[in-house]
């Protein structure tokens, strides 16, 4: 089966996603100065979460682009990785509106380990489905950065029942990982076969 | 008409149905282990429905895979099925909410029944659509699976008023007889022709 | 510019519209039979509004399978039309909620009317976009259908501040003349050139 | 990499903003003309910010029209966009229930003009993309509107702390602008190269 049906619900899921995230951002109550900054914490979880569903986005659209086949198998570890993504909107709201309580903090760690995981299963279906010797296999080498993630994800929520900030801190900087330096660090320790 | 249309359609109502059901994870009101606990039911109730409503997308996606062409009846047949998945987030819902009681269990199970039938009245549809002799008849076989789906489910929607833990146990069930060994009873029960 | 995107968007809109009138259907506060009926109203309103927008998306597919070209002024009307689709949610919630009141009655038959004109813009703009002699003016016929729709939306109006039932038995009966006797209306009377 | 999974996605959030605004249409509590009045100005606020998403996705159907491939850089210049976009529903709400307020008048400003600044990053690396002497650089021209609006913008957030009615005359004045006479001032002031 071609790949254009599965990108198609894949794109729709993580659409509605960054957008329900939104409705989370409740109007506040005043008008004021103070009433915008209640806000803050909630939006800042909003922005992270926003930065994450784009890096998963952006690297299964990468991802699919140099696939031409898709199986049952596939279409499963999809929706695998769509039933963790869609657990990313309450678990930002959660995070949020509990000012970084330990167990939050860990749960939101522990659906982005689990998406992380379910990415990494997908990428493995796909291959299998191309067949041996597809250009996917090639361009995604050892893939250290998706291993390296889960295991920061891992310690983060360990140490959410430390200290809450910490594990904050481990959030942004896999996505910054992901985010900012793709070219060089992909090329220095991305691809380190 | 060709059936890109009706895929795309179809794709974004299930996608958002997949993700409505999320926002029925309200935040609970504490940060501890309790307060994740209270979600357990009606996170159990989602995860049911993620995969019911997976396994509706992806014999949607197979079946429409050997269609060519659609008429007006077809496309009213397809509304007819998602009419009724929009109804899995409300059944699921109020499912979750009220502790499996008798009779959202029961309409539970009237809700995938309804959804059933729509979708074996969605593939006559399709067949006639094709013309005699089309690979979509040869495909889908006797539709065994899908026949005795339905009948159970009427079993559970009659059981729900005697256990409501027995009608659960057999949504679960045709749940995994559609998920799990997909192979080997397709060509073992699926297709005896 | 080609109608790829242009399908896309109205899809995608329709498909949220039709599950966004879902999330109204709240779950009742018990979990007997007066506790699903008391959802009866509300539910008969999401039915009638889901049939409406089936049949708006069904005539735009069919409407624009016999178009190869779209232009601004095509985006801007059928942006128009979307506008007052994404009123019907709101008018069913509130002429389910307020029992048949006059006034939200006449607001459902108001935007459906609208709607209506607004299809009426569409379909006009398209015609001149295609240029002349297109397949799409001559399938299209005088289009006695839409015309007579806006005329008894017009009607229900008027008489939702006498008596709301024969409203609600007009928007009813413009539903099922679209609905159900396609052919043979299309035959007798939609095209009587 | 083509540009239609980009399309795509940005369909999807767009028709989901526009459709998630209608839900802060809020179903009034009386059943007269009193309590449809009361939905007035929220009323307003929603019809406002449906032109402007109308005009962005306008625009961006426009632009990605003459673009044939997108980079990694263009996938997040394009959901930068998306970010801003998304916070319109939330600013909408805001301004709408709090009559027009000092601070939510002004925050509604920062995100259009946020949306304005993106817009142009995003043309900016689609032109860079598209390789020098791409029908996009030609097509697009100086872009004076897009440049206006954003300084429009700024004055309308400074304006809005004297008098919140010129702001959202300001608002009007530029959604107007990109709607109405969209061929006579592009060809008088959109492209005075």
């Amino acid at each position: 089966m071609p790949t254009t049906r599965l990108e198609a619900f894949s794109d729709g899921v993580v659409a509605i996603l960054i957008t329900i995230m939104v409705l989370e951002l409740k109007t506040p109550e005043g008008h004021d100065w103070p009433a915008l900054h209640s806000l803050a914490r909630v939006f800042s979880a909003y922005v992270l979460s926003f930065v994450y569903l784009g890096i998963y986005w952006n690297n299964h659209h990468h991802m699919l682009h140099v696939c031409t086949r898709v199986t049952g198998t596939v279409l499963w570890a999809n929706l695998h990785l769509l039933f963790w993504l869609s657990l990313v909107p309450f678990a930002t709201a959660w995070m949020g509106e509990e000012h970084l309580a330990p167990l939050p903090t860990a749960l939101y760690g522990g659906v982005l380990m689990m998406a992380g995981i379910a990415y990494f299963i997908l990428k493995t279906t796909l291959i299998t489905a191309q067949g041996p010797g597809s250009p996917l296999e090639a361009a995604l080498g050892s893939d250290f950065k998706g291993k390296i993630s889960v295991v920061i994800y891992l310690i983060a929520v360990a140490l959410s029942f430390v200290d809450t900030r910490i594990a904050a801190a481990l959030y942004v900087g896999v996505a910054l990982m992901w985010l900012v330096p793709d070219r060089r660090i992909e090329r220095e320790l991305g691809n380190p076969k």
